[in-house]
């Protein structure tokens, strides 16, 4: 069974009250139960750990890590992410959540700035399967509502998804690619929208699915290793 | 574990001595010692049992069909094509393997020609990884050779996969992209281009692996269930 | 400057006085109008017509065949629609409108059902850009609106389309892949999906603007030319 | 027509022999002459110029960059490389020609290793049509030779293209994905494999046909324009 990492900012958890009401042991704490209940190891780091908790021995027995930050994306030292930018390169999975999408680590993957358009007001969204084909979609129905969310509308500026799986619809006339694959290297990536801190949206049975689907098809620990650099011909030349 | 289903045109085999050489016992029982080991619930059907073998109790019960033809595609009947396209489309797997690129449930699902160039010349190919973070290039090297087999050549005119994981060399001068991912409706199919009939391809350790991988691959029998035709509003209009 | 045949079925604007009221010259006589004067050489072919008036020599001289149907799909010929697809193949552009979705010839091409989720109330629709670098979505808002259009929903039984261009938002919780890109063959395929015969779409500015982008896009006259076959080795082997 | 500029290093050329040899007057001027020819406004900009003669007035009148680097790729200031990518976001094509695949543009852009297997060995190479239907493809044969180029093979690590439109054939075994076309924001991206500084192959007319065809391509000065950040509903809620 995949060994997943769950990683989290965990600052507002302490800081903000609203954000404690909803998740006492912070955000890492409900993924942690419910990847847990899906049969996953699960282990969490934070930021203010030292080296934000992704030391070299954490990364090397991760299959994938999940990213959960929003206030201190900054704080996030350079040399970390590069880190983990080359673990996923060799491999490790990476599911990005929510505000995650301008973390150093999601940006420098993608290449692009991960703008996207937003407002915090509680709103509800349905988030609708574009590609039931895909294992991230497996045993949810062809749509689900989460009550309430932070709108994320498009533009989203990310590389057209690999795959893309969920198109979510808000009430005030905006959509959002809200599921969305990427193969990078040879390591997999899921960004998923929904997560905001304010809400509960954590404990809900669709969007714990949707995580779990999204760790076991991005723990790819086999996958062919290519190699690189100066090469004498395979054939006579 | 999967429930595989066989199909084998199932004529060469019987007409032509330097099939039966290296197939006595059809293409099919190569394909089925390798799939059985790979531990998958195998069947067989070919083409002169009644309706092709291919029931649609058979295909209820199947969650990947492989396919091999080659002689006799026009024999295939249009309303078992237009059946299999249906269980496709509503989340059976394929596998189409070499010459199946002009059976026409393979055409059919594309929408292109799917015609390629082609030698018959014994020539060995190297089947190169170039998407190592794909499940069915799970425990591959990054390239391998399979030793006498069918030129396919480029242009090969399909869609675009939506995933492409192999590319093959010839020595002749000719690349062809042999390892292609399509999801169309709820259905995986993922064609794979070596197994000329006269070549012993499908007893190669390699080309087994690809195949195991891709049937487990396309294996999902629990995807997102769309529906469709006339709704009434969700939201307050 | 590309040669534009404008396909129209033309017969609700002459049965249906709800039609003729929004459309009294045909559906055909707005596209027209939009394509002259973005400067495109149209010419308009219906089913009623001898050989839907697309006989050989019509394709011959079209670069590019916008395709508007909607009741009476089963009467186009399936002569005709193998016909159209091969020059399709063969390089000619094609532009799907509306309930064109489920014509002979789209769902031919795309090799699945074709089927969505529908509401004919008159609501409007946003249609947002995802893919601002796209030549389709050139010279357009980040999104604009449509008054009154037919509600189409997801899921949309369509392959992933090799460039998504447009998702639509729907006041009733609705979202559709609304500009979808293919190639097919030496072809490209622009499926659109505004343009309901009760409502005065084509007359909209941005429609016409989006349809003028799409002829451009898919005119590829000079595409390179693959052959197929039996072919000798192009290195010494 | 299209505003170019001509990116080069244009060190080996001044220091090598053997590069001078070929290029006398720099690669640049041997991109600059074909892309003249083919209607372009033309202008050049190389390494040891300040800011690399890429400021922001360059880029801000420039649609398309071409980039050619190969040793110096670390002597590209990082403000550069930001300001490059930003221009690429907000819209600027860039055709990345060769040992650019090292760049620090190019590798920023992609988030991947861009790492790749190569031979200086003066082979020739066969490069493959696999997109007849893409522009960059136009008015080219099904393939074509390149008389003496370096190897470059797989595995290229890379995002998987938003187009492949080219696939290279090597005499020692090894094939390449050597015309990769990449959106990223509002810009395009394309990476054209042949371009070895000691072989004249910038002066070869295939290749100057597919680098025309690629600005053309990559040239999309009116995108739709997105916008960023909270925003109030755009409906009622």
């Amino acid at each position: 069974m995949a060994r997943v990492t769950i990683w989290n900012e965990y600052r507002q958890e302490r800081s903000d009250d609203r954000v404690r009401a909803v998740y006492p042991d912070g955000i890492h704490a409900a993924l942690a139960e419910g990847l847990t209940q899906a049969g996953f190891d699960v282990r969490v780091a934070t930021l203010d750990e030292p080296e934000h908790g992704l030391t070299d021995e954490v990364l090397a027995a991760t299959d994938v890590l999940t990213w959960w930050g929003h206030a201190a994306h900054g704080e996030v030292r350079d040399e970390i992410v590069e880190r983990v930018q080359q673990r996923v390169l060799t491999g490790m999975g990476l599911v990005v959540l929510h505000s995650g999408h301008h973390s150093k680590i999601f940006r420098r993957l993608m290449g692009t700035s991960c703008d996207l358009k937003w407002r915090e007001a509680g709103e509800h969204q349905r988030v609708w399967v574009v590609d039931p084909a895909h294992p991230i979609a497996q045993r949810l129905g062809e749509s689900f509502v989460v009550d309430h969310e932070e709108m994320y509308g498009e533009h989203f500026d990310i590389p057209a998804p690999d795959r893309l799986v969920f198109v979510s619809w808000f009430p005030g006339g905006e959509v959002f690619r809200s599921g969305c694959c990427f193969e990078r290297g040879r390591g997999r990536i899921f960004y998923f929208q929904p997560g905001h801190e304010t809400y509960a949206t954590y404990f809900d049975a669709n969007v714990r699915r949707v995580i779990a689907n999204a760790v076991r098809w991005a723990a790819q620990p086999q996958g062919a290793q290519p190699t690189f650099g100066r090469r004498e011909p395979l054939e006579p030349v």
